[in-house]
């Protein structure tokens, strides 16, 4: 935090570590999209972000604990991490998806997978969160049965209407 | 929405209708802490919100159709209700109290209510949007034996420390 916080509440202080528009919807592309470099993050953004927006939100996803940066060699490109309190965000991220499927006007294509996430409650959520730690943390998690959530997430998406 | 939609995916449209962090706080103080007019909402937030801002979210939070204003007569005040798709963000506020709760520094007075509220789970949660129904929508619903959520979280914020 640059800033002292504004209040002690758990609300509050969530809200100042990832509660602006923007650092949200990156911390979405990392999570779900599975877009781990800056190149990645800036020309899949649905929203369009810019490319001075994206640095900055990156910055403070790191500074606030919720993103790793790894830098490789020179003339390799820098690689984004979620770390564990960013993976247990995924039932927050997971309300607020169901939320916007349920009272706002979304797009098919881009509604899919939070409708799947929300249908199928939190087994998925906890299964998905594992999968992250995966990707994201290196902790080799136990072989499932079940089809991995991340490409069940992308079937949804993909095979989802385009318009 | 005054400005067209960035993008159609869920998330975004739920950021976009309360996303912004003061948006969240109001809406947080009206939902829990029970305020309902201007004066209260002013004089009792803990994040010291400045009177401008107070005034121009509660306009984008009924322009979002998340709370409707009743004006009353000339001389009274008027009094703000939670929408019933507001009621449904009970589990997005109860989601970022807890990860605020297990995330960062908190004050235990500000604190207790997220605790319960997550350690007591779906059902709670669901206890308690009948209550806010009962209070913001004037639909009566059936008489637990169980205290009121809205009491218990008044309790547990009272008698915890003032520090």
């Amino acid at each position: 935090m640059r800033e002292p916080a504004r209040s002690g509440c758990p609300i509050n202080m969530a809200v100042e570590a990832f509660g602006d528009r923007w650092t949200l919807l990156v911390l979405r592309d990392v999570m779900f999209g599975n877009r781990r470099r800056f190149r990645e993050l800036l020309a899949g953004s649905e929203e369009r972000i810019a490319s001075n927006i994206l640095a900055d939100r990156l910055k403070r996803l790191a500074d606030a604990g919720l993103l790793t940066r790894e830098d490789t060699r020179p003339g390799q490109r820098a690689t984004y991490s979620l770390t564990e309190p960013a993976i247990q965000l995924v039932p927050v991220l997971a309300e607020l998806g169901a939320w916007g499927s349920r009272h706002r006007t979304t797009t098919p294509r881009l509604r899919v997978r939070a409708e799947l996430l929300a249908n199928e409650g939190p087994k998925m959520q906890a299964q998905l969160m594992d999968e992250l730690r995966e990707i994201h943390l290196g902790q080799p998690h136990r072989r499932s049965t079940r089809p991995r959530v991340m490409e069940r997430l992308a079937n949804a998406h993909a095979s989802a209407p385009s318009e």
